[in-house]
C-alpha cells in the first residue's frame, strides 16, 4: 500500500476514510456526506488513494476503517473496478449506500472553448459528457486520468487544457469553470457504498454477489425463485465476467426488504444452497441526498 | 452519416461491411472473418467508421448491409455502446455471432520501453492492458483513442509514444512491435455481432433486450421462468441503465437453443406479456475463432 504510506501522516487510521483522490473528486464529496451522515468526529481524516482498487485494500488489509467507492452511475452503469475489486477481495461489507447527483463542469484557463486542445478525466466522466464533448469540443484530444482530479494541476499553467471535474473541484483550487453541467444527462446521479471490515446486517437493503454452477440451464432462476417466493424485489442485478473463463459470470444483485430489518437465515442459506460462491456484502440503509 | 460520406467512394453499398476503423481494429478482424465464413465476393467493401454508434446507425440507414460490432469482452465485460445503440435503433437484427482471441501488442519506435510517453488505445484495450501498463509502464500518460488504430499514424514520427492495437495492425502499416502479448489475461477474447436490417430467424442462439413494468417484485423472475420452462439455457444476461430514471433498466439475454432451428413463437408470446418494451434482435449461428 505505497499510496497509503505516501499519503499525509495518518494520527488515527482506525478512524479515517479512505476515497479516490485527490481532494475535490465525486467519492470525496460521498466521503464528506457519510461523515457528515454518521456524525463522525469532525477530526476523522479524509485520506486520498490513486485507484479505487487501492481504496478497497486498504480497508480489507486494515489501515484505515473506511472506505468509500462508486458502485453504479445512472448513465454509464456498474464501477467495474468496484464490483471485480469487492470479489476479489475477502471480509470488506457495506455499511451504507448514498445517491450523489453529478454535475460535471469543464475547468479551464482558456479564454475561448476553440482554444481548449486537450480534456482530461477518469473515464467514467468523460463517457457522461459524450454529446457536449462532440458537440462543443469535437477536436480535442480526450486524455484519461485515475480520478476527475488528477490533472488539474495543469490548469493554472496551460490554457489549451481542460479537466472535466465537480464544481466543488473548481472552488476548491480557485480554477475557472468555463461550462457547467456538461453531462449529456441532467439526471446524472452516482451511488456510492460506505465499506469497512465489520460485520454488516442492518438497513432495507442487502447486496450479494454470487457465481453459479456452470451450463446449467436456469441457474440463475434459482436465486431469483427464493427472492420472489418471498415477495421480495431485486432493485439491480449486474453480471460481471469471471475472466477465468469466457461465458462464466459473477452476479451481483440488490434486494429490498423494507419491512425486515434483515435477511432471513433461512433465505442466506437457500441462496447457499443454489450458488457455487456466494458472497454477503452487507445489510445497510440507502439514503438520498441532494 | 458524414463519417460514410467521408469513407472512400462507396462503390457497392450494398454489399458493404461496416465496422470500426481505421484499418486493422478488431472489428475489421472480425469483419474479414465473417466475409470468409460467408464466402462473399471478395470485392465486398469494407467501410471503416469513427465509431460504434455509426456502424449501427449506417445499417439501419440503409447506407450500408452489413455492419460488425463487438458485444463482449471475455475481460472486461458489455460494449457499451453496442448495447445502447442496438435499444435505441430500430429494424437491427443478428445474423452471426463469433468469438475472436485478443493478443494486444505494443506498437512504438521507441528504442527502449522508458523513452515511450504516452500510450494511446481505445478504452477497453487500455482496460485489458491495466496490469501490464502498470508494471512495466507505470509513469506514462494514458490517451484514450475512438478505436485502437486511430493514433498509428504518430507512430513512425514520434519515438516517445505507443499505441496499443492488434499484430494485424502493426504488419499492416509496418510499424515496429514492442511487446505482445500484453494483455493482463491471455485468454482474452472478443465477441462480435454481424447485423444487418433484414429480419433473422434461424440459428442455435437467440437474443433479446426487454425492459420490465417498474417496481415490480420478481419482474425480471417470469422471463427467466419462461426459459427454465422450456429448459433453454440463458448464455448470458446484461443490464443497462435506461438513463431515463435511476434504478431502471434494459436488459440484454442470449438464449441457447441447441435442439430448435428457432425459438417457438409462444415462448416470444409469453416474453410479450411479462415484459414492457421487448425487442428480438435476432436468432442466429455463434462461430468460434482461433
Amino acid at each position: 500500500m505505497t499510496s497509503i504510506l505516501a499519503a499525509p501522516p495518518l494520527l488515527q487510521p482506525e478512524q479515517g476514510i479512505a476515497h479516490l483522490g485527490p481532494a475535490g473528486t465525486y467519492a470525496e464529496a460521498a466521503a464528506l456526506k457519510f461523515k457528515q451522515i454518521q456524525a463522525w468526529d469532525p477530526d476523522t481524516s479524509l485520506i486520498p488513494c490513486p485507484t479505487i482498487a487501492n481504496v478497497l485494500e486498504a480497508v480489507a488489509e486494515g489501515s484505515v476503517e473506511w472506505g468509500v467507492v462508486p458502485v453504479e452511475n445512472s448513465v454509464e452503469g456498474g464501477v467495474s473496478m468496484t464490483l471485480d475489486t469487492l470479489w476479489q477481495l475477502e471480509k470488506l461489507q457495506i455499511h451504507q449506500a448514498l445517491i450523489l447527483p453529478i454535475r460535471h463542469t469543464l475547468i479551464s484557463s482558456a479564454h475561448q472553448l476553440k482554444d481548449i486542445e486537450v480534456v482530461y478525466s477518469h473515464p467514467q466522466a468523460l463517457a457522461q459528457c459524450r454529446q457536449w464533448l462532440k458537440t462543443h469540443l469535437p477536436q480535442v484530444q480526450q486524455v484519461t486520468s485515475r480520478s476527475t482530479t488528477d490533472e488539474l494541476w495543469r490548469i493554472p499553467d496551460y490554457p489549451n487544457k481542460a479537466v472535466i471535474a465537480s464544481e466543488r473541484a473548481a472552488e476548491l483550487y480557485q480554477l475557472p469553470i468555463k461550462a457547467c453541467p456538461i453531462n449529456d444527462h441532467p439526471e446524472n446521479s452516482t451511488r456510492f457504498w460506505l465499506v469497512g471490515s465489520q460485520l454488516s446486517e442492518v438497513g432495507d437493503h442487502t447486496s450479494l454477489a454470487f457465481s453459479l454452477p456452470e451450463n446449467v440451464p436456469g441457474a440463475l432462476l434459482k436465486p431469483l425463485q427464493i427472492l420472489a417466493d418471498r415477495n421480495l424485489n431485486m432493485s439491480r442485478i449486474e453480471s460481471r465476467p469471471t475472466k477465468i473463463s469466457a461465458g462464466t459470470y459473477v452476479f451481483f444483485i440488490d434486494i429490498e426488504h423494507p419491512h425486515q430489518p434483515s435477511l432471513p437465515s433461512s433465505l442466506i442459506q437457500d441462496f447457499q444452497a443454489n450458488t457455487e460462491i456466494l458472497k454477503l456484502l452487507g445489510t445497510y440503509p440507502l439514503l438520498l441526498t441532494h
